[in-house]
């Protein structure tokens, strides 16, 4: 089974704190990574944390509020003088050319790879990227300017043979590949075997959705449904609803809201108000409504099984 | 005496290692915080080590480096979100504007406070800011683009008034003040008390020298003469001496010898090349030309005393 791991680089929020870094996550399928949110220092966390920087696929930016971006221009700098060569696709809201152009116009020359901005929708859900083991689409998020969660798929694994059927029918070698794909297989004297008697399902699908920053908002749980593990901002405690209305944040009774009505199998929560120096409160929360809960925190690494608990390891 | 100190939140160079971070220190006199550089992540830096973020008083930018320039964002984020009102002058070369006029269009209208950039001269020493206790001007170093050292001379500092003479000669309260400005006294039977009868001299005036990044530049020396202390880059050990030249560093002997043909009090080194996991053999090569060198290290605090050792603490 391919590896597929989300590791938490950050996971404070606007005012930074001795605790938290701003946002940033890496998910990693099968050695690619593809970050998510990229706030200052986190290039530095990745260095902290031993993460190769050269595994770095492309980069999904939520919104343009600053905690969110300001580890972008150090990062782009430091692949430069690494010498990355392969083109970097960054999606993010247009309004990202305004703050990166200039940045690309001064470091131009210098730069040892490209940049391919690709704008999110901010209106509706949109399929981003595929290849053979991954599918990346956003969808709209409600927050104070435009915001989009993340929803990573694993793409359909091929299935498993019955290694007893390949004894019991004699099947070739060359054939085993189309079988896993679903073909039939036809016996030297002309008898049809059906595909479902060779073959056991694949390991179903796997599904990481990030939702940060938002306000408590029902409909984005089409979305996220089913998810194995859901990403969920809960800046606030329920003490705070008021205020969290007013910012366009979640509470950590939200998060777990819209964690249950997805029926997702895990809920991690982060994106902390600096206020909070300690998150047990946030954490009870949301596990009175949904007990499957974990706070978020830097070095953190969350494994993603299908159909078992999850794996975290702290590496702080 | 005025506090007068320089605190180091980061003397690592352009690539990110887990010991060192990029450019930025303090120079603290008498409560007002002068900036020199802002590397990325020197906002954390400066919660670490409980730096009071609302004492910044301006900031010096050497040069338009990433490494120097890349906390710049947060840092003035975060200062908008903390509610400062006063002005923030930046002195930085005049193509700080490309870099930091976007982001100033974008977060705008949420500014707290307003930024007013000066353009530093690349050319020719330029006296840039002075008050009643401190006067702030930069000179040129020679690096691969435009670059500017930093000097901090405190002002001198009034007269110390003789308490036996007030006594002898019954020195009114109201004129003391005049007396420890230069003033002579009269007695009341009209004889003339010359001013050096009455006085001791002031606390002779301090000087800290900021020279990075630069390649080796004899023609500095002038402008950071008998300095109690002067930072020097050290990128490099003297077996890179080539790669040095190249990149228009300096080595911690380079470093050693400006000190020397200075005369300054103090040398402290930093800017280290990502290669030395250890720095011994900087300190060994520098120490080796002029002995009063020390290491410099995120969290180092100097403090300034006139001629006598500075004090150093480590808040690491």
């Amino acid at each position: 089974m391919n590896k597929f791991q989300v590791t938490i680089l950050g996971c404070g929020s606007a005012i930074p704190t001795t605790m938290h870094h701003p946002p940033s996550q890496l998910v990693d399928l099968n050695e690619k990574l593809f970050m998510i949110d990229c706030g200052e220092g986190t290039q530095f966390q990745m260095r902290k944390f031993k993460i190769r920087i050269n595994k770095l696929h492309s980069l999904f930016i939520s919104h343009l509020h600053g905690d969110h971006i300001f580890g972008l221009p150090g990062l782009l700098s430091t692949l430069s003088m690494l010498g990355r060569t392969a083109d970097l696709h960054i999606y993010a809201h247009k309004e990202i050319s305004i703050l990166i152009k200039p940045l690309l116009i001064y470091m131009g020359k210098h730069m040892s790879y490209k940049i391919e901005l690709h704008h999110l929708n901010p209106d509706r859900e949109e399929f981003l990227f595929e290849n053979k083991s991954i599918r990346i689409s956003s969808f709209p998020l409600k927050h104070r300017i435009d915001t989009n969660g993340f929803l990573f798929e694993e793409k359909e694994s091929p299935k498993h043979i019955i290694r007893e059927m390949i004894d019991f029918y004699q099947i070739p070698v060359r054939q085993i590949a189309q079988i896993k794909e679903g073909a039939d297989f036809i016996t030297s004297n002309g008898t049809l075997i059906r595909n479902e008697i060779l073959t056991s399902p694949g390991n179903p699908p796997r599904r990481y959705a990030y939702c940060s920053d938002t306000a408590y908002a029902p409909e984005i749980v089409p979305y996220i449904k089913n998810a194995d593990i859901l990403y969920h901002e809960a800046t606030f405690a329920e003490s705070e609803l008021t205020r969290a209305g007013e910012t366009y944040h979640s509470t950590a009774r939200q998060a777990a809201e819209i964690a249950k009505a997805a029926e997702v199998k895990h809920l991690v929560i982060g994106h902390y108000s600096s206020r909070y120096n300690e998150l047990g409160v946030l954490l009870k929360e949301a596990t009175a409504i949904f007990p499957n809960t974990e706070l978020a925190a830097e070095g953190k690494v969350f494994d993603i099984y299908p159909h078992i608990r999850h794996y975290c390891t702290d590496n702080r």
